[in-house]
Parts: structure tokens; C-alpha cells; sequence
């Protein structure tokens, strides 16, 4: 197997991380989204949908989205937990995931396809009033997260899951997007100075 | 336990077919979020992100977020899978659920919260531009649908899945949005005639 990537892009690094994490290594390839290559016909083929990171199978089967090319590997290497044990904590796990994914990281990254010129090519039309409107829904989920963290070690309880994969690299993709944290937000701090000292934070 | 909803929403009734698809009942709460319940002091202490549905425990604990309450159920009641089996066809409806709610139901919710003047409370700033951007969106998808389709029974494959339930929900939601289906998506409209005809597509 391996996987197609474009390293600077923040859902790439989910997976990294996540494999990281649990150890596993698989052969990765670079495509160049800002190239357009998206777009080619070989990987419109593989992914119709044009998104990266995809997991391609050497007997030709493909999975696509960050978060499903994670339960992959989730349901085949059970160790260490990413994606929660029992019932009750799996659920809780993907309702954290998917508060910092859509509550957070979707924000961030509507403010980068909204308001920056090199970004034309792939959200069409650019609606720079939208990108705008994003920038308070990002300190919102912030202040949020902080509110969550000052009760808990990680964001979806005292284990380190996937939620905290996906927030870790919402908060380094706001450099890009010329978005800072705000003040006020020292658990939150706190938080991101532990999961940053992680050696899979460089993946 | 009970779930909390508002019933002509969308995400409440992908949960009640879910629900209904595994012959579960759980007994059901309504909040009427026209009239500002989600932002209400005690509904925000059982979801400070202030959306439904969420499911509520009798010893006090909460899951928030449609498909984590999804998940726990497909946890504790395994047959029907509605989520997948094996590790692969798990990535796999995955994959599929969030192409269907991501590139479809998302951009359909953002024509209906950035073009009805009855959703400018919970939609704040409304951006037209940004409301019309998303309906070229809701074609690309529904066209990348059909595609798939062709080859496919149901969405994620030959099994009736999560990924369908998004999908029939999504379109369904089209007519209060006051979209409509394209000509030209027969695979289309085969399966939604299909999926529409099951039992639980009136839970």
C-alpha cells in the first residue's frame, strides 16, 4: 500500500501523525495541490472527489478521507486506542473529532480558500465576505477548547485520541492563515505545549 | 436514556433512521431551535457547541454530534451493520459518509442558512454570496453520486449503510431549501426511489 499526499496540507499530517502514533509505516508519495495535479487525470481517477491524502491498496482498492484512511488503520492495529475502546468512549471520541474538524479546523481552512489569491484555482468562487466571517468561529471554538481542556488532560477525556490529532494541526495551519490564538486561553495553551512535545508532532 | 432533537431538521432524522434500520427506540424530546432553544442555558449546559440532536444518559453523561451517536448504537447493537464490517468495508462507508455529508448535505445546509431570512439568528453573518457559491456544489455531488451509482446498489457498496441515510436525508432536505435534482442522475433516482421506500424512511 501507499499513500498520496501533498506534505504542506494539513489533512496529510493527520495521517502522518496517526500513523506516527501507532508506529506504522507506509511508503508515502507527493503530489502538488497547488500544481493543479488534484485535478490530473490519474488522480481524478483514484479520488473522483480530488481531495488528498488518499490510501491506495496494491490490488487497486482505494480509501479516501483523512478520517476514514484513519479508522483503517484504527480497526488494524487497535494499539495504542486513537479512536476510543468501548462504546460510550468511541462515541465520545468522534464527537470530540468531529467538534475540532468542523467547529475548528473547517473554519481555519475557509479562511485560508476564501482570502488567499493562491487559493483561487481551487475554491471557486472565492467569497471574501465568507472567509471574513470565519476568523470569530475560530476563536469561538477556541475559547470552547480551552473551556473543555481546564476539566480534561486531552480533548476527548484523559487518553490522547484522534480529537487531539485533528486540533494540533487546525491550531499549526492557522500560522499559514495568519490567525493567532487569542488571549485568555492558558489551557489551552497548556494542552498544545504537551501534544507538540510528542515526537509524532514532526510526522 | 433520551435523545434530544428538533424534528424537521435534518441530522435528528438521520439519527431516527439509523435508529429505525436496528428496530432500537428510544424515546425522543423536542426543542424547537427556530425558537432559540439551542442557545437556551440548559440545553448549552448539555451541548455548550448548541446543536441537536444529542443523546442524553440517565447517569447524567452526553454524546453530541449525529454520527457519534450513531457510532455508539452501531457499538451496542452490531446487526444490521450500518457502519461497515471488516476493516476495509468500515473505511469504506466511511469514506462515503462524510463525501455525502461534506460534499453534499454541507453545501445544502449552507444555501439554507446563508439564503433564508428566517435562519439569520443562528446564521450569523449571513452571507449570500456564499449561500449561492454552494448551489453549482450540490449539483457537482449529486452528478458525482450518480456516477457512483452506476456501478453500486446502494452508496457505499451492496449493503445499505450510514452513508445512504446522510445521502436520503441531504436530498430530502433539498425541497425546503428549494433546490431541486438535475436532469441527467437515472442511478440516482433509482436508489433514491429505493431507499425512500424503506420503512424507516418515515421514522
Amino acid at each position: 500500500m501507499r499513500i498520496i499526499e501533498t506534505r504542506q496540507a494539513p489533512n496529510p499530517r493527520r495521517v502522518r501523525i496517526f500513523l506516527a502514533e501507532k508506529s506504522i509505516a507506509v511508503p508515502f508519495e507527493e503530489i502538488d495541490l497547488m500544481a493543479g495535479d488534484l485535478k490530473s487525470a490519474a488522480f481524478t481517477k483514484l479520488n473522483p472527489w480530488q481531495r488528498v491524502p488518499i490510501l491506495v491498496f496494491d490490488d487497486g482498492g482505494v480509501i479516501c478521507e483523512t478520517v476514514a484512511i484513519c479508522r483503517y488503520f484504527e480497526a488494524m492495529h487497535a494499539e495504542p486506542a486513537l479512536m476510543g475502546v468501548d462504546a460510550f468512549d468511541q462515541a465520545t471520541v468522534e464527537m470530540w473529532q468531529r467538534r475540532v474538524e468542523l467547529g475548528l479546523l473547517t473554519h481555519i481552512a475557509h479562511v485560508m480558500r476564501h482570502l488567499n489569491p493562491k487559493m483561487a484555482h481551487l475554491e471557486v468562487p472565492q467569497v471574501a465576505a465568507w472567509g471574513e466571517a470565519n476568523k470569530p468561529k475560530v476563536t469561538e471554538a477556541l475559547l470552547a477548547l480551552d473551556a473543555r481542556l481546564a476539566d480534561s488532560r486531552f480533548i476527548a477525556g484523559e487518553a490522547y485520541t484522534i480529537a487531539d490529532i485533528t486540533a494540533l494541526v487546525a491550531i499549526d495551519f492557522m500560522r499559514p492563515c495568519k490567525l493567532a490564538l487569542p488571549d485568555g486561553v492558558p489551557n489551552l495553551r497548556r494542552w498544545y505545549a504537551e501534544v507538540s512535545a510528542r515526537p509524532s508532532a514532526s510526522a
